[in-house]
């Protein structure tokens, strides 16, 4: 019997979230659902993360992922985005951490390029591969949508020795890996 | 019969995290306990968020804190470390959010100027002065500890208006109120 793997993809932001999920079968893929948080109406900061971290949990709960795959933020924003992103992905990562799941991060590079061959590939691009390799019918409203997706995928697609989720994803490596994205 | 209210103080980190939680009753404060949590020796940066969401939910489920404060940080460091930062706060407020208890921020400025009187003073001064306040015998080995117990009581020395948790605290709001520490 081949072996089976739920990922979830997430595109954290303090607007819009996106989630993907995908069900990895040997080497055959198969996407279960996407879906966006939408934040653009909620002014409490507070209440945003509160949101982000039920969200999270309930599609945790609810679809049981075997690894989380996280999209990492571009570097060269300013200290305050930085800081609410930081809060954002840390609310996304408890959910993920409380139910012990493995946590990976992924540049938006690194994602792009490994759907598309091309780290320079526009969010449609992404999304129109995507909807390709996973036979999906329609485009989302949303590409953060695509972009959960995609972070989902760009993780089944690694190799053995990086879907195992930790080590090769420590701070310090994603740091070393993306010195060109810092401003 | 006076208001009684359980007070949380948090002072994150990525090392080392504090905490402190006090007891106001009508105008009088009283320490419950202090902490800290190490994380020196842990490498691997999800295992560490993981730690602080754990420690953060065993205390707040353990004492039952009606409010939550957390020290908020510096500004003009560099964007890795605030986005550290972020995280390290973000599932520290998931855990207090979890439970549905609010969360306010206040900088390092505040707080030691609502402890001390002056905004520059230092660590062991404010661990001075908590010390007086509160009635504690022993100076606590890492004053990140202390630092958290400033935090809850700069929280309960607010005026009603403040304490009540939502609103004020409102990220827009600390921007602006500390646009001397934007870097």
């Amino acid at each position: 019997m081949q072996e089976e793997k739920i990922i979830l993809g997430i595109d954290p932001g303090t607007s819009i979230m996106g989630f993907g999920l995908i069900k990895k079968t040997g080497s055959k893929f198969e996407m279960i659902m996407m879906d966006v948080l939408i934040m653009t109406k909620i002014n409490d900061p507070y209440l945003k993360l509160q949101k982000i971290f039920q969200k999270t949990l309930a599609i945790i709960d609810h679809y049981h992922p075997d690894e989380v795959a996280l999209e990492a933020p571009f570097f060269g924003k300013n200290v305050q985005s930085m800081l609410k992103l930081g809060r954002a992905q840390g609310v996304a990562m408890a959910a993920a951490l409380q139910r012990d799941i493995p946590v990976t991060e992924y540049a938006p590079l690194k994602i792009k390029k490994s759907i598309t061959g091309r780290g320079s590939a526009s969010k449609e691009q992404v999304a129109a591969m995507l909807m390709q390799m996973l036979n999906i019918k329609e485009m989302p409203k949303y590409l953060d949508a695509t972009d959960g997706l995609a972070t989902a995928m760009c993780h089944g697609l690694q190799n053995g020795a990086i879907t195992s989720g930790k080590g090769k994803s420590s701070w310090a490596s994603f740091v070393k890996n993306n010195q060109d994205r810092v401003g």
